[in-house]
């Protein structure tokens, strides 16, 4: 699917991209959005779903951008993990905070396994916490 | 793999053990590592491994627990999401932190497939980050 | 390992690729079917597993083919997706049908782990479905 | 997570029970929006996506819940699998259908693994498609 | 899906039975093969395509099982593992090879991540290999 | 990450380089080595871990070079995918052979999903082996 340029946009499409563009105070559209773009429904759903889920809460936007990483390289998606470690580096992680957070995501996908292979059951003392 | 109990376990084992107890202040051992403790070279390395990776550092333990989290969900892996749940409990995430947690790995999740299936090219933004 | 065209095939590929030409209608072979030409055994399997699944049954080829994209989309294949989508566009895959498949596979994918990560358990209504 | 019964639900919640009931014509929540509505705001928001998602539109919501099993299953995720095996059946789905669609889950599970491994470069011609 | 036992089975299924129970040297049957043969075509394609893939060959039956057991394992899919390492046990895995075995499968999962989130590039040395 | 090379390497990255070399009786080091020391902590614990797994013993090196291809194509890792088969032909890995290994992880890929989408439950037989 083609991306789709504001210039280019429908209405539809537009007011997504304009909510977009005045959240993340940049007029920069990354291609994420121009290729969903291409299913208005899902873009805005998409996009309404990504702004309350990243919001500031009780987690801030950097541990957020975080856990986004560690997904999307469990998953080994190379556009989600180039387009959130740009994001994440923009909100403050530094070169020590990647190393660790990868340390992390490393060591939690070779004890998934180490889980599944040995065949561990679930402690009891885990079921009531 | 049957679980290697502390009363019946080698000095080698046993020395695992040990620090695991100590450096977790507690007697308790999960049986993770009582089954990985069939191999214990498995053990000793897998241990020492976690302990460095989910010490303190640029990242805090209940951010690292998180992350832990993250993975482990998006493997489904049960027996580590209720582990790690516990343990990021104990670090002190709340209710409100785990529901944004997995709010954003259940987006994550879906926008790696979204990014994927429409063919999501990267940013050259992105690769000069 | 190296694509082999039909030109350079063994007999044995070649029984393989005049079989796939005759049924799909096209002289045109992919690079799937060239690699893994390089064990032929292994192609003329996946050839003949491949022509009786896809082949119009209880289900339609397009419906098959929109499945074959959920399922490459969710392990992040990129030939596949790239082949399939291509398939599923010549059996009559519009846009709108695009779009939708991929808002389910999103989702799908977002709430599989929302169940994981909340260790929801199946309900007994389930099993006795 | 412990399941939140209608009974014992937040205005906010029972908000959604209520639409969630209405739309589906039946009384009864399966456990996976009990557990998620621990988080409000999941909940709500899953919710209306899930429903916009799987109307009927371009595909039939039947065709619809098949995807939704490939990704399932392509996942591992037993809670997925086992309710929307339930809800395709409910939405007409035979076991010539589930025969057919699980064959072409396995395939195309076999296929990405054969693509990726003997690394196969997408054709130039899916590249224009 | 209810298993087919043997006693219920159809003429096609049964063929099937006969010709595994002569293969595998044993009466029994396990669950897999029970609930897949209410898809006939399923249960043939399938048994056709693993006595043909599993067969002693410039791997032998041992490897072949370990390498199964390693793509479970990388799965989590819990009944495969379990089969899976009841036959290599059958074909001689010993406590130690299994030990081995899961070490690898941990440490690729681990490294596969760490590939993927820092973006490491294939070396062209690799590439002409 | 930019990829760090030898000579600009700190003291404590150096020194896992020249064990590298060493372990591996060539200068070369391929890029995974080089963007992961970024995180000096990561590369000499991934370095230890790995050449105490791949080292000979109740396994030969080369049936762990497959094992690692088998993880690394289930996972669509590119990156890991390039380089293990590299070091498994250096091991002695042939075409053959090879052919094999894939067409082990293709079906594994395929039967892990079938068992899982047809819901098998884990013979008794298997939990006693």
């Amino acid at each position: 699917m083609k991306p789709i340029e504001y210039a280019d946009s429908s209405p539809a499409v537009r007011a997504v991209y304009d909510d977009l563009r005045a959240v993340r105070k940049t007029d920069w559209i990354n291609n994420f959005w121009k290729v969903i773009a291409n299913e208005p429904a899902t873009l805005k759903r998409t996009w309404e779903s990504i702004k309350e889920v990243m919001a500031p809460g009780a987690l801030d936007p950097l541990t957020k951008q975080m856990i986004y990483i560690a997904v999307s390289a469990t998953n080994s998606c190379g556009y989600c993990i180039a387009s959130h470690i740009a994001a994440a580096r923009a909100a403050g992680m530094t070169d020590e905070m990647f190393g660790e957070l990868m340390a992390v995501v490393g060591m939690a996908n070779e004890t998934n396994r180490l889980a599944s292979g040995y065949e561990a059951e679930i402690d009891p003392e885990f079921k009531s916490a």
